[in-house]
């Protein structure tokens, strides 16, 4: 399948190249190709610069955030929450309606140090995924695998047998389906999903955040997940 | 050990079962104790009335907010978030001062309909915890068990074979230390108790209630639990 990634940071990397792993075609998207390739710096994670990266993983496709949209049959959204409705916008609606658009981001506010809290405009009485289904009502929004650690994400089995919980929302009950589908190909068991509902639960799902980040800075370890015990 | 529990909801009759079944004397607090009594009405969950719980269990003690927290040598506060810190006031800071205070209480907003979202001025950049324990300098504040149905918080074997994990936070490590002790009488585990760091770690215990909330509603069980698989 082709798949385009609106986004090029660590977590949008983990997925290109696990997805070109697993035979699908990638173009990852962002706002100018040539300034992305001609940055030089590390990102605020201490990750190497993008083309040292990209330089390594040719068979990944870069291109604009509207080229990367119009390339997806599928399209993840890994931008940074604050920034995701402004690449979307410039990814074009177009380029978006009728398609599924994975949700991945987190709507994190550094601005009052660390760790971050959550935007007051995309949480508590609405989300991201709720404003970013708003703007884009032609779009299928379906939001997933945002409570956990990019390398769990396309690799549960990393952790405790993957025998710990991926959650999904989404209006569109066939959308949902096929990302649950999508979800299995990086070894993610039926079992192990858990469909909260519609697009409002993301409500939900992005207030993990807090404390998956306490638990993050009191452990040191960030490949943890949470599992659901009933 | 003399427990005095702050507020008499379902919560709080839950915990004072448990704690006189484990040997514990315990009263609860309540604002007006002859108006407690009198009360005909179900609560908004619809459970009885308070006399007829309170008929069934002649073995707790009821008295005011005050008589209560003086009772306790610990003292718990499972009233409503948004009218903990007055229900503390009126318990009063002299019979509080030094004991330990478990703070179970989530700041749930229910004036944007259900499920209820978190009271802005009790979360993000704050909570709750960090609220009372601001309140109340003098008391040393231990937050954990709110981000469980009550029936687990006092009995964690019920599900999973108690395989689940509790978290706890607070500024003062001895008092941190006999909190587990005491969760330990109700079955907790050492290795299923997180301990996140000081009471600014509740802004992320706290914000677990949105996510908690969509599951019950998902799934029609509140019997269930997080934990924590690395």
């Amino acid at each position: 399948m082709k798949i385009g990634i609106i986004g090029t940071g660590s977590v949008g990397q983990t997925f290109a190249t696990r997805l070109v792993a697993l035979g699908h075609e990638v173009m990852m998207g962002t706002r100018n190709v040539a300034e992305k390739l001609a940055g030089q710096a590390k990102d605020g994670y201490g990750n190497p610069p993008f083309a040292a990266w990209h330089a390594a993983n040719k068979d990944i496709r870069l291109g604009t955030f509207a080229e990367a949209a119009a390339f997806g049959e599928l399209v993840l959204n890994v931008t940074q929450g604050a920034n995701s409705i402004n690449a979307l916008t410039l990814a074009g609606a177009n380029n978006l309606n009728g398609k599924i658009l994975v949700d991945i981001a987190n709507p994190l506010d550094f601005s009052h140090g660390m760790p971050p809290c959550l935007l007051p405009e995309f949480s508590n009485t609405t989300s991201l995924a709720e404003e970013i289904q708003k703007a884009f009502p032609g779009v299928k929004v379906v939001k997933t695998l945002n409570t956990m650690w990019a390398g769990l994400m396309v690799n549960p089995g990393m952790i405790g047998q993957g025998d710990h919980t991926a959650f999904i929302c989404g209006n569109d009950a066939d959308a949902k389906s096929r990302v649950k589908s999508w979800l299995r190909e990086f070894g993610w068991k039926d079992d192990n999903i858990l469909d909260l509902g519609d697009i409002t639960s993301a409500r939900g799902t992005e207030a993990v955040l807090p404390i998956w980040l306490r638990i993050w800075g009191a452990t040191q370890n960030g490949a943890f997940n949470f599992k659901v015990v009933s």
